[in-house]
């Protein structure tokens, strides 16, 4: 019936959060034609056994194999593990698949950046060079060309969507990022740990990894790229490299993600210049809402969206930047789906144009 | 672009949890254009300002006013209280526009039953004579043809679909159901109450109206349509009127109702002769999932979609049956949607074919 | 300082939710000096690396071992597994040392109901003999002397305490309970399990084990020798055996069960009539409040507490008793403590005075 | 029993929520009898209708009136409205009853402080002389000879006790600290507000009064007299006001504060040095806990108690604090008894040595 034919897709590594959630937003897709579904504790069993919300699907999850998933789709989602996804998404780009990679594998362009956050040497060096960041607010052109995109963190997509407007701006006077970051648990993902369980978590706030976060160095590379030329700025500054001090917490909810930002502005800039920046930096984007001065973004507004809702406040020579997403979504599905959307020539906002599942 | 024209409709009572459910399904549809918004207090505002999830729209909520609904749309969602939908309902038929009215005044076939359980007298008895009961699984064809379309209520949407195969195939030995309800805090509506507070209800669950909530009659009138023939019954039973026990606890979740619903059986019924019945009962039905033996719904499977998940268990001659719906869903605005397809000939599904946000 | 002297006890296996509750109540008791702690994977920590809100702490988990725990202590509350609980009370008790044990190894007399419902002989079926089963509303004066206390589980704690005024005053005319049970997470126990994430339980209601779990026997067992002498009843009746449909559901709480109970009344009799019954039933008891009439229990009221609160509704022959404990409390610590009271000859309410912490 | 007599107290405005904790925490105080409640809309109501979990009690409540106050009882504790508050102190204190203000009215020294906070002028600013601020860590001798004592706010408490050690052992390279807070609900008050229903604020994380909030002033007025004296700094420093960056944050859940405080160490100090000065500041305390290094302090291991657990980390010259308390124990009813405790002689810890509730 459509003018445009369905692409297939395959989502490998499905029972997780990640993948629950891509199968979500596949189903409401009108280009996309869900081919495969892999899993590997979970090859041979229904998906509608593995995730109840499915129960009324009849599909079944395979093991991979990259000839079988190259043989029948033309672009692949992973939503592996690091260290597993860089094996899969090479298989898949040496027999022609796109691969949208939402692990943490092709994120860096060095792999001795790779090396030093995950512990390990990335295999696939070369693969590092051609995938893209696929955050389409900052790479949308390189996006529409890539056959290997590595999508953001979630930490680093509301964080860097917070950020960015005011830094390339030239607004800010330290290179030096506050980041108090308030997820639900989903980002904890789907393993059986005691230190996820309702009773543990139920009336709980906690830090963890302050400072230590292996999404900090992400963060901070992503946003040095961003820095105004260094004819705007003294010698010193432009030899300094950007910190991001990042403390992230976990917050009795199952989803979303509220990002705290502490920025020193130059002196002089007030709030409304810091509005009119953040306004013009996101004009023409779909999913992204500066809220009236006043307001605050919360993550239920955002719940199940590809949004980012940002807030400012500026007082006392600070910038506090919060940003709401929802981690599963513009954190993670919500951004592949995106992402194909560029890659495939369709319009950016197709089948992404939820509103809040709210309340 | 498609070969169908969108329909016009207003959401007519905007500011509550329903009208907010009804506001993003429509954003969904694809068949819908969103004319006007309609809201008591709220008029004036922006619906950005209304709904935090709505934050990107630029939309204004307006006074109700008939003419100016009757002389723009073709279909007005009414989300308003009882007692003031009525002659908002009136208003708009008289002027020829069909009315899908969410409230609870137009359930009951007889004004003497909704006086009674309303506590005031329906100024319009023959629009009660015109409305069709809007369970497109018990009412499909009349929906289709309706101009009034009364929408059960949460609660009975759930029980009625739990108890319909079982009491219409001839299976209940007694005309007598117990149902226990648990309903999240969306239920309990928009309106700033103590009760409602979060720090009242975290961590706790209670009950509340125990047989005397005004929704029992409501099940009881539906239900006692399905009995079957006097033929299959004895005399005293077929003149006996149908009971439902009806026992509803607020739950500290924000959307979802599990009802939980016991019923005697006919001496010799097995579990496997129940499901079978279940299964025929519900075989087309695209909403409706009867789950596997020993598989128990719960609520976030269906969380912002219109499907109802059943499980089923027998055991020492009882038949317990589980419901789970979403409350501003199933039984709310998704069912006032699925209505809304049938009326105007769309594909039931249309724009309702969401998988539970989960988690 | 005081002229009694403080009661020398251990707890073994105190790495659960259970453990870590009568930590709580023993450092509140002003009788009970807390001697060892003993933990199986835990033996060697500190107790502050297990229990974080044990932060202060400088006691360390130790191996059990019967000889050093008699050595040592005049008490053992036993909050180990099932299965392995009998063992360590059978060594405990060779050795003289009084042991309140909160597992489900000596809750029944008869070795082969244990056998049947939990699927294994049972190695020392003279202790069945000597345990008294802890429900002090029950069974006040044989706790007061035993050596063995075996505490009930939390939902048949509340059942129980829910239909006995009813049942064994006559007021009941049929030996059928329907009880929807509804419990909060830690329930389901500290280990860790795909289903008791937070992910999986927030904004989620499921039922679970219907009309199957193992706590159906234990109620029906006690509920049994309330039944009122057979001079009360039909001869059919007193050889019936009085049934529990016993439905359990998780609620997205941490702690807390809401029991509400369904129990078919004597022609006649009326709400004033049960609730006089109530009252008087539970008149002495320190721990149980019957509420006014039109008032429902909920579970924040007793959390942290030893309390019961109940609610009585009544309507159309049906009696719905609503009932709130802590499953932690009165479903167990709070119930060993009570027990260990009675035993030691101390006020039945020492230590346990608490009021609900609300919110 | 007690060779101590038991102090006389009245709770006056106990309908909210940190009156319903200060008759909890009185209920388990050995040395405390409550002989009134006030209450102001609840008067002439039952304690028992107001507080479900004091369904047990059978104690009215009674408007307030200086003169039977003083008549009847030696200390009041006033959780009142501020502006309020400072009336009914006044008439206390003329009478000779000891006062326990848990409102905000008698935390600033200086009037015009408060005028400019509190936006009203302050009626008795002789009583500002005489009230003490109420945190034992800081005042500890001053409390003990008090007759009117100002009980911090729930943020102050944490955020000061976060950062009270590295400001004065001189740690600190900057007067400046910013404060990101996360309270849970109850410290939104009692009262019905849309924003505080269960359905607004389940699964949301927002921000709010971001860097407006009025306890910052009063922050910045504790901590600016615990700067090392000028000797230890530049004079240009010892000028400059401390400046204190408030964030404040609403958490799904219904008690616990958790502020992640960011402090800019002195060149050099490390992770150890900064351990040490906050072990040998709190050696004596008995409710403040520095954790081990790498660990967090969680709300859920403080909850219904008077702890506060700090959890320390350093990196590149950033020191970040976590402080955890509850709102409603040490940051409201739980201080105030501690003050008490001090104010009476009586060991400082009495009625207070509670576990955090967990789960």
């Amino acid at each position: 019936m459509s003018p445009l034919s369905r692409i297939k897709v395959a989502v490998v590594g499905a029972s997780g959060y990640t993948g629950a959630e891509l199968l979500r937003l596949i189903e409401g897709h009108p280009l996309i034609e869900l081919v495969m579904v892999c899993g590997h504790s979970t090859a041979g069993k229904a998906l509608s056994a593995v995730f109840p919300a499915l129960a009324h699907s009849d599909m079944m999850l395979q093991s991979f194999s990259a000839d079988s998933v190259a043989a029948q789709v033309d672009v692949a989602f992973l939503a592996l593990p690091h260290g597993t996804a860089q094996e899969a998404a090479d298989a898949l780009r040496s027999r022609g698949v796109v691969v949208i990679d939402l692990s943490a594998d092709h994120r860096f362009d060095d792999p001795e950046h790779y090396a030093e956050v995950y512990g390990a040497r990335h295999l696939f060096p070369q693969r590092l060079v051609e995938a893209i960041y696929g955050l389409p607010e900052l790479n949308r052109e390189q996006i529409r060309g890539a056959a290997l995109v590595a999508c953001p963190g979630c930490y680093p997509t509301s964080v860097t969507l917070a950020v960015a407007p005011a830094l390339s701006g030239g607004l800010l006077s330290a290179l030096e990022v506050i980041a108090d970051c308030k997820s639900g648990l989903s980002g904890a993902g789907r393993s059986a740990k005691v230190g996820s369980l309702f009773a543990e978590r139920g009336e709980s706030m906690q830090g963890y990894k302050t400072l230590t976060h292996r999404h900090a160095p992400e963060m901070e590379i992503t946003l040095d790229k961003l820095r105004p030329l260094s004819g705007d700025r003294s010698e010193e500054q432009s030899e300094e490299r950007l910190t991001v001090h990042f403390s992230p917490h976990l917050v009795p909810m199952s989803r979303g993600i509220l990002s705290t930002v502490y920025l020193r502005l130059e002196s002089g800039v007030n709030e409304d210049q810091v509005r009119q920046r953040y306004l013009a930096f996101y004009r023409d984007e779909p999913f992204v809402t500066v809220l009236p001065s006043g307001e605050h973004p919360h993550t239920l507004s955002v719940r199940g969206t590809n949004r980012c809702h940002l807030g400012l406040t500026v007082k006392g020579g600070l910038l506090v930047v919060h940003a709401a997403i929802d981690n599963l979504g513009k954190g993670a599905a919500g951004q592949a789906l995106q992402c194909f959307n560029l890659i495939n020539g369709f319009e950016e906002t197709l089948g992404l144009n939820h509103i809040g599942v709210y309340p």
